[in-house]
């Protein structure tokens, strides 16, 4: 037996571990990657590393949530459509400035929206059910209906306390964090650090995107989708560009990449084949191989290792391997570095929109979108799911996690989907 | 009665129309902005302009998916654990390499995954199946099972064939489409211009988020979240920061930013208070008011104008009004722009996650969260739904559309839930 076949059968060896085994080994050297402060003006989708504490209550003075007249409800007791109840209108205020002093009985104040009740007024009566008139230079204003002490009054805080928790920190700021952020007075926010992720292509058959084909010859597409993928997940790409076959050169390659990332992504390279460098690289470097065989489809090759505490994810060269991959292990390792509270991607019950004949004894996922039809959610496969069929990516929004077993799996029956474009997340894998 | 009352009777006027002729009468305003060619690099969720189509069958030859020997599964058919074939393997190809000429029978082609099938092989046999030797300098193969025509390859067009149109113009950029470009070949593709949309807010209760809270004032949240909507929406983000109470300058204001933008927001001013300063600026610049009170809550006196086919959206100055007017109005006009193929937000029929016993006679838009339960897609209100309060906003994902009517709606009850963290969208907005 030659030189080549003893590696490839040591190779053989690889023993497949459950996918659930896998993410745990992976999770257990995710690491938080500390926080740095951006503007408000720049910190949509970052992550927020401090909770948001309501500063003042909300609001922060009774104000008026319409246009019209403050007043004393006690003054309109007996206001009926054959009473008319007139009132003195001493004032007006718009919203940001304040009355100039307390009402006394009798008395009105003009009030904008969202202006401050003056000191006195119990109660907004709205533009539309007052009449006014002027007399003598003097301002009046008639009601026909009974007020109630609190009517069209926003109290103070009742929308929020003082010192409340609003958001904890580990929430992905979506307009409406970033509208409490600016309320609350945050010109600028502590948010988790994005992780630098490194990326590396492997693989002789690899042209480049503005390549012309060649016989026997691929564009690579890898790097592209996995780039979009880490941009998705929160991190910021690293594109070494292609490894060469060569160990040596690869080796170094990678060393001097893995120096200057966050984490390392390769994308081929890793199954058992005579071409595959990177199981020797990871020997070489003496990262710590975490697993390089799991059960599941696609993507059983995935390996991950570990050195100094950072990883290196060597995804599989087939580009749906390559995507599940990413999604199952790398994703949750970006999010934690970022500071995700939730970091694993949802998962939800679902009912299958559409046969998948085929059984499989390892778990599989099968790339899906997500449906709705009159309160049911559904997922259906997004296309043929050959492993290496990369034009149903371009529908997918799901992934279904089929449980490996005997039997295939009809429309309606219970399925759970992983959902990919969703910022809810989820603590734990399971 | 005074002219302020004059012009504030003239504004009840106002004639509430419903929600779908509102979004009608906009989209009628809404245009595509054109397209530009962007690297494949920076086309993250950007939106295709034009159709990518399949320059080349996928994959463009017949391929193997696995490392093994390729050749003629004739040669197998007296193979069986006691009569071991033996094969003499002429050469090795790896991954973008071919065979140097087509083989014979009796012969094999070590062949690595992804590689293409040497002409006269039409099977390919695992690794794990084969013994290999080397005899007098010769590598020979022995399988002692069956093959089958076909077995192991990846015919040539199998996935995808020439001239398929894969991904439609009007479509997302996501991970896997943007895979399809590299795949054929697009280092630059056409894209949808992004709009730039103007933004002003108005209100002299607004202090800016770095300044210190002042009695009967608030601080400036709608700005920086109608930013981060229209940054989600896909739109370029022009802030002209706060409109002056003065008319004059406020009217100057509004003129040169209009020039400068492809649609323009404020939030506030729209109301029918003493302040509110849109409906005049509107006047003023011969705008055509498309409507300027909506059958719904919050948001009613949202208010969109056109002047020269460009849109002015005058959105409420309560937060959550400003939010859900922002959603129904002003999103879909941003997707067309972009060149969107289904510029709504995606509605979908959902259960009632919680009671919502308060009756209204409009249409209501609830905050919401999406939530799954086996199978089942259900929709809650976000937290308080009072129309000022800015908290819910956090935790919103989706919009509860409750008709108008006398009574409430409880858990369980059939509700529609417009998404607003989907990318799906759909093409019409009912």
């Amino acid at each position: 037996m030659c030189d080549t076949e003893r590696i490839v059968d040591m190779k053989f060896d690889r023993k497949p571990i459950p996918v659930t085994d896998a993410v745990t080994k992976v999770m257990e050297y995710a690491r938080f990657g500390g926080t740095e402060e951006v503007s408000i003006n720049e910190c949509e989708n970052r992550i927020l590393a401090e909770d948001i504490t309501a500063s003042h209550p909300i609001p922060p003075f009774h104000k008026s949530p319409y246009d019209g007249f403050a007043l004393k409800a006690e003054d309109t007791k007996e206001a009926g459509s054959d009473n008319p109840v007139t009132f003195h209108v001493i004032e007006q205020v718009g919203a940001g400035h304040r009355a100039s002093r307390p009402i006394e009985s009798g008395e009105a104040v003009r009030i904008m929206t969202g202006a401050e009740i003056p000191e006195g007024a119990d109660c907004v009566a709205m533009f539309e059910i007052c009449q006014t008139q002027e007399e003598n230079g003097k301002s009046y204003m008639t009601i026909k209906r009974q007020m109630e002490e609190g009517q069209n009054v926003i109290e103070k805080g009742s929308e929020t306390s003082h010192g409340d928790v609003l958001v904890e920190k580990g929430t992905n700021i979506n307009p409406g964090v970033k509208a409490l952020l600016a309320t609350f007075g945050y010109p600028t926010v502590k948010v988790g650090r994005r992780p630098v992720v490194g990326l590396f292509a492997t693989g002789t058959e690899l042209l480049d995107v503005d390549e012309k084909l060649q016989p026997g010859k691929i564009r690579n597409s890898n790097a592209y989708m996995i780039a979009a993928q880490i941009e998705r997940a929160g991190g910021i790409v690293k594109y070494y560009g292609k490894l060469e076959d060569d160990f040596d050169t690869c080796y170094q390659a990678v060393t001097n990449a893995f120096a200057e990332v966050d984490m390392l992504i390769t994308t081929g390279g890793v199954s058992v084949g005579d071409f595959d460098l990177m199981p020797e690289i990871y020997e070489k470097l003496e990262a710590q191989v975490l697993f390089n065989k799991i059960a599941m489809r696609p993507g059983s090759v995935t390996t991950v290792a570990e050195k100094d505490g950072k990883l290196l994810f060597g995804l599989s060269g087939n580009p749906s391997a390559c995507y599940v991959g990413f999604e199952l292990y790398t994703f949750p390792v970006i999010q934690r570095y970022s500071g995700v509270a939730k970091p694993y991607h949802r998962k939800i019950a679902a009912i299958l929109g559409k046969d998948f004949p085929k059984p499989n004894p390892f778990t599989r996922f099968v790339r899906g979108y997500i449906h709705y039809e009159e309160g049911k959610v559904l997922v259906s496969p997004a296309g043929m799911d050959k492993s290496a069929v990369v034009t149903t990516l371009a529908n997918t929004d799901a992934l279904i996690m089929l449980p490996g077993g005997t039997r295939g799996f009809a429309a309606g029956n219970a399925v759970q989907a992983i959902l990919l474009e969703d910022s809810t997340g989820q603590a734990t894998f399971e």
